[in-house]
């Protein structure tokens, strides 16, 4: 597989909510760096997504790019929080499997929801 | 010039704080979208990236990945509001300017120091 398709792959698993699937395409010792800071190993990156996949309802890939070394997603997302929200992803893959995940989105309207 | 040095000069200048030079790549009817939503035109542009350009204190790009219809760059900042954040831009170039941009990043950190 390709860097673009293992992210492909990667990408449609966690964004439907399929951890398993994506998990595949993720090394055991996967560094994750979200907004609240970073994350190691593959059950930590199982559960960040799966939070986030959770709170979707609605997603839209606007671009994605990719050479051999990674790939730089960037899409649209809809969730109980926000009806409209840019986010975007780096991923790092070596060797058949993303090694790095980086994730930038905006915490403000998750927080602003449960302030009430 | 290539999309991508296009786009690499646009981002060395505003990251800078030279908004006139980065105003050289930006089309007049530009079309940006932040957390906030969407603006309209290069006087926006400038206020936009203006405003984030004062609270840097750092900036290292992560990537930046481009083809002819434009590029996705990844990127950490340092801020007055936070020390390492990630944020990311999708921009689209068209006859030479960039015609859309497009930022995902997190307001918490300056929404909590706005707070107190």
């Amino acid at each position: 597989m390709s860097t673009k398709d293992i992210v492909t792959a990667y990408f449609e698993a966690w964004t439907t909510g399929d951890i398993p699937t994506a998990l595949k395409y993720v090394a055991p010792d996967v560094v994750v760096v979200g907004p609240a800071g970073r994350l190691d190993g593959a059950d930590a990156f199982a559960q960040f997504c799966g939070n986030f996949a959770a709170r979707l309802t609605g997603i839209r890939l606007l671009r994605l790019l990719a050479d051999d070394e990674g790939a730089v997603l960037f899409y649209e997302t809809a969730t109980d929080a926000s009806a409209s929200a840019l986010a975007a992803e780096y991923l790092t893959v070596k060797d058949g499997v993303i090694t790095e995940a980086r994730y930038a989105f905006d915490r403000l309207p998750f927080a602003q929801l449960a302030q009430g």
